[in-house]
C-alpha cells in the first residue's frame, strides 16, 4: 500500500509511521517528492484492515495496491468456472444457462404450467420463490414448505434444476432437501450471517448483487462463501439503484463484461428486476447476453394480470418463446450456444 | 388510488378494468378528460399489492394515494413515542439523548476506560459491538458473547444502558441477556426475518436506515417490527450512499426533519458513519442537533490508532467532550435539553 | 393533475382550492373517500407550472397525470422521425448508424488516418472534437477552428458526415459552416441558451444526456429544441453517474428501449463514455445494439498511448473493424442492417 | 504519481513504461513486492492529463497522489479568502453572511415589498432571478432587463447588495451593470465557456454546486475562474441528486466542513433547493450554520400560493424572521457571529 503524507509532515511524524509500519512487519520506501513525500510499503496488506494508517498524524490518504478479495480472483483461478448443476445443467461454459419461472410459487398447477412452457422454449432451470422477501409486512409471504414441494415435483416432472430463494438460516437446511441452487436475494447479499454457513455447504449458490452494492463489495460477500469452502458460486446482476426512477432498478450492463475480468465466477442477467416493466424484459435480455453473460433468469406468468408478485415485470410464456429465439442467435453470433 | 388511461384505451379495456377493479371490492369513479382518462377507486389500497392493474391493457399508470405503511405514521399516533430504556434514560422526549463508546469492543479495559469519559461528558448509553458485520471475511469479526459480558459490565458499574448490534437471528435470546438496546445494522434493515424476531419482542430496537433505503422503505421495515407488537423503534439516519466519495457516506440532515413529521418515532443520528472521518465529526453532531434529531450515536476511541475497526471516524474522549458542550448549548438555542 | 388533500383538511380550505382552481380554467372533480379526500382536476396542467398548488393549506400531494413533454412523444407523432444527415447517411430509419473518430481532433494526419480506417470499417460519421470541455483548466482545450477545417477536409475527402460538438453559442455560426452535425454535450444537456439557438437551426443535432439526468428531463430538453422549430434532433446515451465508481459511468441500458417507447426521436449510444475503459466498449457497443439503438458513437485511435484526451476508452482501428462485424450481425438478428 | 502494475507484467513492459516517464521529465522509483511491482513518479503530475498512462500494457492503475486544484487549495492559501461585497456586506470572515429574496423578479412591489422585509430581519444582499433556467421551455422565463432594473432598484434604496443568476455568456455585461454578485447555477457550473469569461472580470461570483458534481470538480470549476485572475469565488452547496426522491434534492452537510478543510474560499448554503420543500428550509438552515457555512441563501415570498416559480420551497417573511433569530443564537455557540 501507499501512504501519501501532508505537504506539512514532519520528521518526527514521518519516523512514527516508519516505525509503526515496520513493527508491522512491512519494509517501507521512502520516496521525497517536490510537493509530497510518499512511503510505498512492501508487505501484506492485511495490516491496513486492522491498523487504520489514515489517522496517524502527517497522514493525509493510504491508497491501497491490491484488491481486497483473493479467492474469487481471476488471478487466484485463470480458467472460468464451471458449475455443475444436475445431469446435463452446467453454468460457466460456453452454453448461455436460461433460468425461468414465475416470480412466487402461487400453486401446483402455475408451477407446472410454467414449467412446461419455459422448458419447452429452452429453459434448463426453473425458478420460483418460497420464502419472499416483501417491503410491505401487509405483502404476500410466500407459501413456505408447501410452495418448495410443488417446486421439486414440477423440476422433478420435467427434468429440470431448481432454484429458489433462502432468507433465513433457520430455513437452510429444509430449502436443501428441495432445490438444486440457492438463491441469496440482493437484500441479503450482506448478510453474513446466511453467507457463512452457505459456505459450508457444496450446493450451487447465486449470489444477487445488492441494489446498491459496489462491484468490489458484491465479489467481496462472495469471497466470504468461497473462504468458508463452497466455491460454487455464481453472481447475479439485477440492476442497481440510481437517481433515474423511470425504471425500477437501472441494469448495470458494464459490469458483466468488468466482472469476467475481475473474477472467475459465472454472470447470470435478471432482466426482470433490473427493468421492472415486461416490456423492456426482452431488449434487456438480449443486451446482457450480447455482454457476455453466462445465464439469465427471467420472470414469467400464465397470467400476470393474477400474479401475487411482481406481475408488472413478468413475461407472458409466448413473449418468453420468441426471446429464447432471439437469444440463441445472439449467442451465436459472440462464439456461444445456449 | 388513481388509474392513468393510455390515451387510445379502448371502451373495452376500460369496462375490464372498472369490472375487475368492482370485484376487488373498490368504487371505481370515471373522469374522461380531453388529453387522458383518469379512474379514481375509493377503498382499501392494499389491494394493489396483490393486482398489478399497471398490466392491465390500456393502463399507463397507477398512482397511490395512501402511503403504505400506517402504525409508524404521525397519522396513527399524533404525539411522538417517548421510550423508557432504563431508570431516567429516554429517548423521543424533550431531551436529546447522546449514545456513545467504541466501535468494536475490544477489551474489558478499553470498554470500561471509553464508557468512563464518554459518561462523564454526559453520554447515558453505552455502544460497543461483540458481532461485527465486516465486508471481508478476513477483518477482525467482534469477540461475541465475551464482549457482550463486557459492555454489560461497564454498563452496570456505570449505571449506563447498553446497545449492541444483533446480526444473526439465533444470537437474539443471548444478546437479550446483555444489553438494554437492540441494534439492527444498515446491512439488515431489510433483513425481514431478524425484524419480525424482533418485533415479537419488548426490548427497545434502533434500527439504522440502509445504506440506500428511501425514506419509504424505512419506515416499511419499521412497521415490520411495530406491526409484530413491539413499539418501542428509535430510526437512526446513518448515511446515505450517493456518487460523492470524498466522504464514507452522505448524511442526509433533511431526513431529520422530514421522517419527525411523516412518523411519531424517535430519530437518533450516527454522525461517525455519516461522514467516515473523525474531523468531520463534530460539525455534523452539530447540525444534526440543529435539524431536530432526539438522539446521537458517537463511536469513541482512547487511542484510535489501535482500534480494531472504525478507528479512522472515532472521537478521542477530549474532543467528544468538547462537542458536548456546543451540543448542549445548540440544543437550547432550538427549545431543547440534553 | 389529481390533489390529495391531508386527513384533516378542512371545509375552508376545501373550497379555497377548489374556487381557485376554478379560476384557474379547471374542472374539479371531488371524491371523498374513507381515508383521504381527492380533487381531479380536468383541463391544462400548464398552470401547475405557475401555480405551486402544493402549498396550498390542506394539500397533502399533488400529482401530474401527463408527460411535461408534448412534441417529442410518441403521442405527438407516432412513426419514427428519420433525420437525413448527408446523401446516402440517415438515422432513425432500419440501420444502425454508426459515429466514430478520435475524441479530439489533433492533426490533420490523425484525422485522416483514423477517418480512413473506420470509413473502411463501416462507419459513415466521423467524429472529432475541437473545443473540448475538459474538467481542468489546465488540460488541452481543442484546437479550434483549425481543429474543425481537418475535420471538414477529412470528411469531404472520404465522403463522410461529420459531427462536432459545440460549448459556446458565440461559436454556432462557425461550427456550421464546417460540420453536418452539431453535438450538444452532457454538460450543456441544461444550457437552455446553447438549445434555443441551436433550435432555430435547421441541422441535424445529437443531444447528450447529462450526467445524471432524468430521462423526463432529458426529452424536455430535446423539447426545447423542437419547440424552436427544430426537429432534427438525435438523442445520445453515454452512461449516467451512479455510485459505482469501478466504470467511469453506468451505461443506462434500459433507457435505449424506453426512450424509443415514450419519443419517436433516434436513439445514439456512446460506449466509449459510458464504460471509459476500452476494453469495456466492444461489449458496451453490442449491448446497445441488441437493446434496439439507432447509431452508435465510437472513439477510435491510432496510438491511444499517444492521445491528447479520452485515450484511455479509445479502441484500436482493428478492434473497432472486429467490432463492427459483430455488430452487423447483432443488428440482423433483430431484423436490422448496418 | 503512482504506477501499479499487473501482476504478469513483463520486464519489456516496465522498460517501455520507464522509458516513456523518464521522457516526460519524471523520476521513475520502481519498487517490486511480492504481489505487485509499483512504480513511483517524481514530478510534475499534470503529464498524466495528456498521457494515458494506463494504456500502456502491463499497467494495471495509475493512481494521482495530488489534488488536481491548485489555487483554491488551502495548500495555496492558509486564511481564509474574505470577499468585499459592498461597503459593510463581505464574506468569508467571522459573520455568516444571509442573501434572501424571491426566486424569481416578478414585479417592482414584490421585489421591494420582501426586500424591505428581509432587510429587516438581517438579511444583508438581495437575490432575485431575471433570467430563469427552467426545465420546461414553456415555463416562466424570468422578466430580462426590466427584472434586473428592479432589482437594483431595491437595492439601492435599501442599501442591499445585490446577486441574480447569468446564464448566457452574452448577457454578461449587461448583469454587470445592475448586481453586484453574479451567480453560476447549478446547471451551468461546467458551462466552461461562462466559467472563463466570468474569470477575466473581478466582480465576486457565487458558484453554485452541480447537481451531481462531486466536491472535486466543483473546486474545478472554481479553478477555472481563479486561474483566469478572478480570485472573488464563493462556493454554494445547493444540495445534490441522489436517489431519494421524498425531498428535491439532498443538502450534502459533510460537504461545508470538507470544503473548508480544503479550500481557503467562502462556503454558502441554499437550504431552499437542498429541500424543495418551505418546512424544512429552517431546520436545514440551522443546520447548515451549526456545520460551519459562511453564508446562507433562502427564497423568501410574500405570497408563495401566487409564486411564479419556486413557491414550495419559499418561507414567508415571518418566518423568515424566526429563523434569523435561531441563526443568530447558533451562530453564537461556535464562536461566530451574523
Amino acid at each position: 500500500m501507499i501512504i501519501v503524507l501532508k505537504k506539512d509532515a514532519t520528521e518526527e511524524q514521518i519516523q512514527h509511521i516508519l516505525e509503526k509500519t515496520t513493527k508491522l512487519g512491512l519494509k517501507p520506501n521512502i520516496s521525497r517528492g517536490v510537493e509530497r513525500t510518499v512511503i510505498g510499503l512492501i508487505g501484506p496488506e492485511d495490516v491496513l484492515r486492522v491498523t487504520p494508517l489514515d489517522v496517524f498524524p502527517g497522514v493525509e490518504n493510504v491508497i491501497p495496491v491490491l484488491a481486497p478479495y483473493r479467492l474469487v480472483s481471476r488471478e487466484f483461478r485463470k480458467e472460468n468456472t464451471v458449475i455443475k448443476i444436475k445431469d446435463g445443467v452446467e453454468i460457466g461454459d460456453n452454453k448461455v444457462l436460461v433460468i425461468a419461472g414465475p416470480c412466487s410459487i402461487e400453486s401446483k398447477e402455475l408451477t407446472l404450467s410454467v414449467a412446461k412452457k419455459v422448458k419447452a422454449a429452452g429453459a434448463k432451470v426453473l425458478r420460483g420463490g418460497a420464502f419472499k422477501p416483501r417491503t410491505s409486512p401487509y405483502d404476500f409471504q410466500g407459501l413456505g414448505e408447501e410452495g418448495l414441494k410443488y417446486l421439486k415435483e414440477a423440476g422433478e416432472q420435467l427434468n429440470m434444476a431448481t432454484i429458489t430463494e433462502v432468507m433465513d438460516v433457520r430455513d437452510l437446511e429444509l430449502i436443501c432437501k428441495y432445490t438444486d441452487i440457492l438463491q441469496i436475494g440482493a437484500r441479503n447479499m450482506q448478510n453474513f450471517t446466511l453467507l457463512k454457513e452457505i459456505g459450508k455447504l457444496h450446493k450451487p449458490v447465486m449470489l444477487k448483487r445488492g441494489i446498491s452494492a459496489t462491484i468490489k463489495e458484491w465479489l467481496m460477500s462472495a469471497e466470504y462463501i468461497l473462504s468458508n469452502g463452497n466455491f460454487n458460486v455464481m453472481l447475479c446482476e439485477r440492476g442497481i439503484r440510481t437517481y433515474e426512477t423511470a425504471t425500477r432498478n437501472t441494469l448495470d450492463i458494464n459490469a458483466i463484461p468488468l466482472v469476467k475480468q475481475l473474477s472467475h465466477l459465472p454472470v447470470v442477467v435478471d432482466p426482470s428486476h433490473a427493468t421492472g416493466v415486461w416490456n423492456l424484459v426482452s431488449p434487456a435480455a438480449k443486451a446482457a447476453v450480447a455482454a457476455g453473460c453466462d445465464g439469465l433468469m427471467i420472470e414469467v406468468h400464465d397470467n400476470p394480470e393474477e400474479a401475487l408478485s411482481d406481475g408488472t415485470q413478468s413475461l407472458l410464456p409466448y413473449k418468453f418463446g420468441v426471446l429464447m429465439q432471439e437469444i440463441k442467435q445472439i449467442a451465436k453470433v459472440i462464439g456461444r450456444d445456449t
